[in-house]
């Protein structure tokens, strides 16, 4: 994953909890994945809502008055509005989508969790081992310490030969087993190290696989919400065509060939009906 | 404005209605202001909203979990979404600066029609002196047609020389009566037609002008868009350049520092640490 393999090996910190915050911080992985999905959905809901107004704003734009030289420039606006309105609910399909993965992966981190928790068990046999062995080294080190000291009393207290000898004979045993034990905790010790290691190695892997999933995720967003706002600049352009190509000219004439008035010069015909509109403008 | 000047003559249409048309279309073309300016207030409403649910956004952002290798990503998440905020906000704003620019015009578009309506009451006096000669030539043609008629009957009934030099002389009279009101007539009629042109033209350049200045607002309108949507752009931009720096390396190393877990290999004072972790573990 990363250029050179950088070790998480457990240190005491402040409170000596390195292992408890690497195994914590595991578990945080799966709230980062559902908070990651939360924020996700949250986004969601914020272009939804601004489609279905962009939506309703198409059909005002529909509504407006279609009389008058202005009306088919509403026609304009309701298409590109439309448009729009579509972009932003595309966008909220593919996050839904992308929602839908990001669940995937939190179930399976959760199995990936368990599996981990299984696995670590193991290391748990190496803390035992490690554990009652430095508590049998513990009681070899005072038998050896107790049988040294009484065999020094003795020939303190000048007992029989035979006596000295059994002490001795209990001393060298004791040291023997001492000796055993010391090389036993050593053992076990670099046992339990490694084991240490192999568990704390574990929790990098896990935290490095995590990441980089979370990372993936965070790129096809933005990837998807790139995507989108390119199709919106799209809707954008056209609109700027489509109102250039909407010349003043060309709106009269549109409106001269609905509503029947023309290029010619009026007739006589058109007395009794300026005749009207005047004493209308009047009254 | 256009090219070749296109003059909106008056035409009769199919209900005789080519002023009529024209006139109330100029009353349309304060409505579509209204219905611009509405336009764009719901526009900006929809970009308010918006921009709200996005502040809304990254303040979850900055409450999900601040603990965990990931926790440095929401800050890249937060600030993203607050800077989408802005530009949004930023849209808003402009777009009512805009609003304000088409009230202003609207009411200044109030003021022309008025004036137009003056204009226009000058076109009332050709039209009440074309219709008054129109009167007056009827009656002087009725007048030359009695006389014409009267003068028949007498040569026909024998009467005197006198008699019939007498109506004669009423005849010639009706005769240039008659053909004073035709020249009047012809005059007033011309006088009747430039004025109706005058008038439609005067309604066409109203009209020009209007959907020019329309125009002219929705390209502010479309330029305002197009510049936030390359500011959101460059926001997109910045969060997928933060995310590509955000590497899984560095959020492990600044997790190690943070938390005091290190590079260093463990030491013995672990072992009752990780013994309590491994208790918690499995209990």
């Amino acid at each position: 994953l990363s250029g050179h393999h950088f070790v998480l090996f457990l240190q005491p910190g402040e409170k000596n909890n390195g292992f408890d915050v690497l195994y914590h911080n595991m578990k945080h992985g799966h709230t980062s994945t559902k908070e990651l999905a939360d924020f996700i959905r949250e986004r969601a809901t914020i272009e939804e809502a601004y489609s279905r107004s962009m939506t309703k704003l198409a059909k005002s734009a529909s509504n407006y008055s279609q009389i008058g030289t202005f009306a088919p420039v509403w026609d304009v606006f309701k298409s590109s509005t439309e448009k729009l309105a579509c972009c932003h609910l595309e966008l909220v399909r593919k996050l839904q989508e992308l929602i839908k993965e990001v669940q995937k992966y939190g179930d399976e981190q959760i199995k990936a969790h368990k599996k981990t928790k299984e696995e670590v068990s193991g290391t748990l046999e190496g803390v035992q081992n490690f554990q009652s062995i430095t508590q049998a080294l513990q009681k070899a080190k005072e038998n050896y310490n107790s049988k040294c000291v009484e065999q020094e009393r003795l020939k303190k207290e000048g007992a029989t030969q035979r006596e000295i000898d059994k002490a001795a004979v209990k001393s060298k045993k004791a040291t023997e087993m001492y000796k055993l034990y010391v090389e036993k905790y050593a053992v076990a010790k670099s046992e339990f190290e490694q084991k240490m290691n192999e568990t704390s190695k574990k929790f990098q892997d896990i935290e490095e696989v995590h990441l980089f999933h979370m990372k993936v995720i965070i790129e096809s967003f933005s990837s998807t919400i790139h995507e989108i706002h390119l199709q919106i600049g799209e809707v954008h352009e056209e609109f700027i065509n489509n109102m250039a190509n909407t010349t003043v000219e060309s709106l009269i004439q549109k409106f001269a060939e609905l509503k029947g008035t023309g290029k010619d010069r009026p007739g006589e015909f058109l007395f009794v009906c300026f005749l009207h509109i005047l004493i209308t403008l009047f009254k």
